[in-house]
């Protein structure tokens, strides 16, 4: 693996020369020459190089690297000159003993044609030969915001004043400027790498280099392509062993994207799942959109949480409070629970009906007391179980936000946790140019902060950071959405299935047996293989419980398996009641499974769900919901709906699944418990069989419960 | 169900009662009457009513409603007094007829205590009973922009004079005036309902109401809590027929969410699967935060885009252009492809260099010609294949991108599409006010855009939709991240399995067969169920050839099988070389299966890919990545960090997989594979058998190629 270099003579240039200084101030060379004569604070010289001139505004101007003087120890070349000439200028630099050269010129490989990637092979070959440096080309230069050295034709670098801890490295030059003066407004930026198609020094290089810079808290990066997926992984590792967090933009998710960017740059996407996991592998946090990596960076710089503290939601707002918890509840960010401390001051500070618990609603009320407000945004943000304070602000209300803002800035320069405002309005009024001038970057809105906070935040949780919010109501509900089956009056498999049959739904035919010969003698009569099922008021879950087996073809077998499924049940459950074994026909191995339940929901009534079975219930929690009563293009409407439709559809051999007679089922269903809606609550037939095409669909299982 | 309220006298209410005026400028009472006297365009009388004046401002104040005078025709009473004076004051509403009631007031079911609850209890029994209608009670009132009636004591009503055709009802105040404020910069607001606790009228009332006024064009709902879900179904399905779309934001996704809107507006959240299911079924764009509420209501005024058009990403930063189609294509956002004039027209307009196809990167050149860049912009949003057009503004480049904000104002008069900008800077300079003003509403981050293009785009893909953009990168491997086998040299199953041995690697025990005699020899000498799968050089998905067959345990079983095989594959498979068939002892069907492969990634060298195996692979994708090689802890990361872990762990009544096992296995394959890494190109065992804890961890199947 090629070393990283050291950027030690190109980072803290003292001399510079700037090939293609130009008097047109209009000109990329006349804006490159000014920004380092006049906006930069070199502590060196500034040698003007351009045949065309002997002098640039009254200093000398050289015809070329060779010809400057013998006692110039240039560090820098700056090239702005037809992508033509570049290599020649470069062999010059070679031989006056130049170690940098910064290569903006375009012509190169992003323009598409055989010219520029045979310059681009020379130029590798000249570094590699005689171990010059090369930045670029076709990039907007190199920007030392630190130290003031706009090695670059931007004319937005004179603005470019406020200097901060967070490195940057970008594959593109628009969308890395509009990090840097993003940054600016908050914590800004020290140094910007921008290496345009980075035919010598690349990324890993200024990683590596930011990693080792004392002065350097953060490092974002922006990459469309990886051209040394090692070398990149070992600039990682260096970063996380100083302890440098990297937020990272990895263009190339898509196709489309990998596409656009190979024309952009090209640069070769990789795969993204590969870049991804390395990312994960060295505790990358990878972003997705270019305010995401924004915003991720900045929060990065004021402190990731600590383990083990939770997310406090603080707002004046009811209807935001429970916006922002829903939001964060969704992501699964841990909730902070206050210590006692924390939460009896409030409740003396805070009027009789505000919400105390976290989310915090402080009510309007509270703002027309600044003091208290303030007080109370101390408290949250140093409670030591908090590890930062989403303070969303819905509206600008003008004055009272105002308010609002001044606290938020005067408690975030001594609060524990950092402070994020969400500014929901899309009126930025002067409360948000408040939190802006003081480099507080007020998110614009709830989804996007708590998206941010999820990247960074560290993912265990602990016994401070209380979790409510990390259960989504779906989990708590079964599978089927059919409730905990409380209440009610549950009947028996038996029962269920004499019901459904009833209302002229297929099941198999089946026996009950109360000892091993009577299961015998139901198998000899069904032929071919059975399933046998212990029956049992007491037992809901039988496979849980070891009563079920499978695929008894002989009396052996069926005896076997009677002794079987009563040890195990009665050591497993040793109070249930056994009404004995249900010996049922059973249906070919090809088919599939599914589930189809029914259950009484407070706002909707009867609602249907479906979804596949057995074990995919568990695992892939994958159903879909409709009111009932269906019409049939609901009912396909509803099996196409699920994410793993094509199990039914029929994967790698499989032919489809019988849908005809799944729809048919589904129908029965619907009407059958649409129309005794008042009598019964609950039906759960789970696993469905559906066979081959023609073959049918039919319950294996089945629950009915009534109200 | 209860039948919708008529609104008609409502929403245009000619006279009011304003019970609880008041001459104090400051307080409620005295704002909401303020707001109906001089702000309102009432077309009949405001009536003071207050016991404690006889005049406000000259104006006559009654002490009651029923000391109205008897003509007074009352349309709508305004209530913002103590709630314990509001049931007595409804009550001389019913006995004066006045049909509509909005309570303002506080002090009901919000406030947690039984008598809060019981005054709605008793107002909405006098409702039942007597076919008065109360709006309320908390909330802000009602604002019809439109006609210029604002029964509210919102001090902001003044300013809400941009009227337009989208309709709002929201159950928190503070989130429904930010909506209406951020839509007045836009397309405007016709109707806004906020009717708080909703004891009587609630939200499906005004859904219905909006769905029949044929100046209301879109409905944005924002909801806590469901009461009754047939009603509001009915109200979805109303506005459906009318051909009105809906955007819905329902809080109660998590269960810190639900918990937070009970307590602020007392509302049962309801089942967040269920209610999805449901606005599903009703065409309902459900949206998760208030930005994208607002952003999908925008654009869904400026119409959906045509089913079979595709998104055109239009841009003059190549970066900014890879990141948009990097964002929209894992979006699965259709990508447009341009018809030929299109094509043809824009090559003539734009610089060689460009990019041509969508995404169109004009690069800054164009931007010295504000004309050409109008006519680029026209033709794209105008290509009748393109159904929307994103615009992407990665910085305020000052007069530069005022030019562009007014290219986009112009050319958004007459386009057939919506182009939709998103301004990536925070220095929201004049370009960004310019679109604003002109109430285009722009995006701050590309995800956000593509987030609400994605909620509003058509499902169905077309002809005229490229669809290019639809594919992720990762879909196009193999599952196993292992390639297409394209290239290398692969090896037989034999020839693998025998490499691996070598390689201290246990495999099952097994013998190849040249014919049905052999083959039962050979499930002889092994003793137990074997598994016989086809040797053929020409044969990768061996299944899929119907070349497996599984636990056969007597010699006729082995027969049969052997004739099946070769009879299946011999008609699936005619040209493919037949090397015989391999009998392999089989493995207790109580394991799991996974896969393990190993890769040559071009940026990253060597990889592995860990997953689930079988018919997982192509159902579930659940496979992570490493770079080797690997060490224990990272062997053991891997094997946590795919999303159906537990399935390894063990779900009901499964006992855990033999994870040690499977840890050294993967130890031995990276350490295999790295030290080959010359040699080998790629590994893939799939499935791997996983026993019980103790009983191992065996490739059933293994795939080597060399390179």
């Amino acid at each position: 693996m090629k070393p990283f270099a050291d950027l030690g003579r190109l980072v803290n240039a003292v001399n510079v020369a700037v090939v293609g200084a130009s008097p047109r101030p209009a000109s990329q060379g006349g804006r490159l020459y000014e920004n380092m004569l006049r906006h930069s604070a070199l502590k060196g010289t500034v040698y003007a190089v351009n045949p065309a001139y002997t002098e640039i505004d009254g200093a000398a101007c050289w015809p070329s690297i060779s010809a400057l003087p013998e006692d110039a120890r240039v560090d820098v070349a700056l090239i702005i000159v037809n992508g033509a000439l570049v290599l020649g200028i470069l062999k010059e630099c070679v031989e006056r003993g130049i170690p940098f050269a910064i290569v903006m010129s375009s012509g190169f490989s992003e323009a598409g044609g055989d010219e520029g990637r045979q310059r681009e092979r020379e130029i590798a070959q000249l570094c590699a030969d005689t171990g010059l440096h090369v930045y670029g080309p076709n990039c907007p230069g190199f920007v030392n915001v630190r130290d003031r050295l706009g090695m670059t034709f931007s004319p937005a670098f004179k603005n470019d004043l406020h200097s901060g801890r967070i490195g940057l490295a970008t594959q593109g030059g628009g969308l890395g400027r509009n990090l840097l003066q993003g940054l600016s407004a908050g914590p800004g930026v020290g140094l910007w790498f921008s290496a345009g198609n980075e035919v010598d020094l690349d990324v890993p290089d200024f990683i590596a280099h930011m990693a080792n810079d004392p002065d350097i808290d953060v490092i974002g990066v922006l990459m469309e392509g990886v051209k040394d997926g090692r070398r990149l992984a070992a600039a990682l590792e260096l970063a996380r062993a100083k302890g440098k967090p990297v937020a990272m933009l990895k263009v190339g998710h898509s196709e489309a994207g990998a596409r656009a960017a190979q024309s952009h740059t090209a640069a070769i996407a990789g795969s993204a799942a590969i870049n991804s996991a390395v990312f994960g592998q060295y505790g990358v946090v990878e972003v997705r959109d270019l305010g995401e990596l924004l915003s991720t960076v900045y929060l990065l710089s004021r402190g990731a949480p600590r383990a083990g503290t939770g997310l406090c939601i603080y707002t004046f707002s009811g209807g935001t409070a429970a916006l922002a918890a829903d939001i964060a509840g969704t992501a699964e960010l841990p909730m902070a629970t206050f210590t006692a401390e924390t939460a009896s001051a409030l409740r003396d500070l805070l009027p009789g009906f505000a919400a105390i618990d976290n989310p915090v609603d402080t009510t309007a009320d509270i703002l027309r007391n600044q003091d208290a407000a303030t007080e109370c945004l101390r408290l949250v943000s140093n409670d030591p179980n908090v590890g930062a304070v989403l303070f969303p602000i819905p509206m600008d209300y003008g004055e009272v936000t105002d308010r609002i803002a001044q606290s938020i800035v005067e408690v975030s320069r001594s609060a524990a946790a950092p402070i994020i405002p969400v500014w929901m309005s899309r009126r930025l009024g002067q409360g948000f140019q408040l939190m802006e001038e003081h480099g507080l970057l007020p998110f614009y809105s709830l989804a996007d902060a708590v998206g941010a906070l999820k990247v960074i935040w560290p993912a265990s949780t602990s016994p401070g950071a209380g979790g409510q919010a990390s259960a989504p109501v779906a989990d708590a509900e079964s599978p089927a959405g059919a409730g905990q089956h409380q209440g009610g009056a549950p009947l028996s498999e038996a029962q269920s299935k004499q019901l459904l049959r009833e209302a002229g739904i297929a099941l198999p035919e089946s026996g009950l047996a109360a000892d091993a010969e009577q299961a015998v003698a139901i198998q000899q009569r069904l032929g071919g293989p059975v399933v046998m099922k212990i029956v049992s008021p007491d037992i809901v879950h039988k496979t849980d419980a070891g009563g079920v087996k499978l695929g008894l073809r002989t009396a052996d077998e069926v005896r076997e398996a009677y002794a079987g499924i009563m040890e195990t049940v009665g050591a497993r459950a040793p109070h249930a009641r056994i009404d004995g074994v249900l010996v049922e026909a059973m249906l070919p191995g090809s088919g599939r499974e599914v589930l189809i339940g029914v259950h009484h929901d407070d706002a909707f009534g009867p609602v249907m769900t479906f979804g596949l079975g057995g074990i995919f219930v568990e695992i892939l929690r994958d159903v879909t919901h409709c009111m009932l009563p269906l019409g049939r293009e609901e009912a396909r409407a509803m099996i196409g709906r699920i994410r793993h439709a094509r199990i039914l559809h029929g994967v790698r051999g499989q032919g489809a699944a019988d849908l005809q007679a799944l729809e048919d089922l589904i129908l029965k269903v619907s009407d059958f418990a649409y129309r005794n809606r008042e009598r019964i609550r609950e039906i759960e037939l789970n696993p469905v069989w559906v066979g081959p095409e023609g073959a049918g669909a039919i319950p294996l299982d089945a629950l009915v419960i009534e109200h």
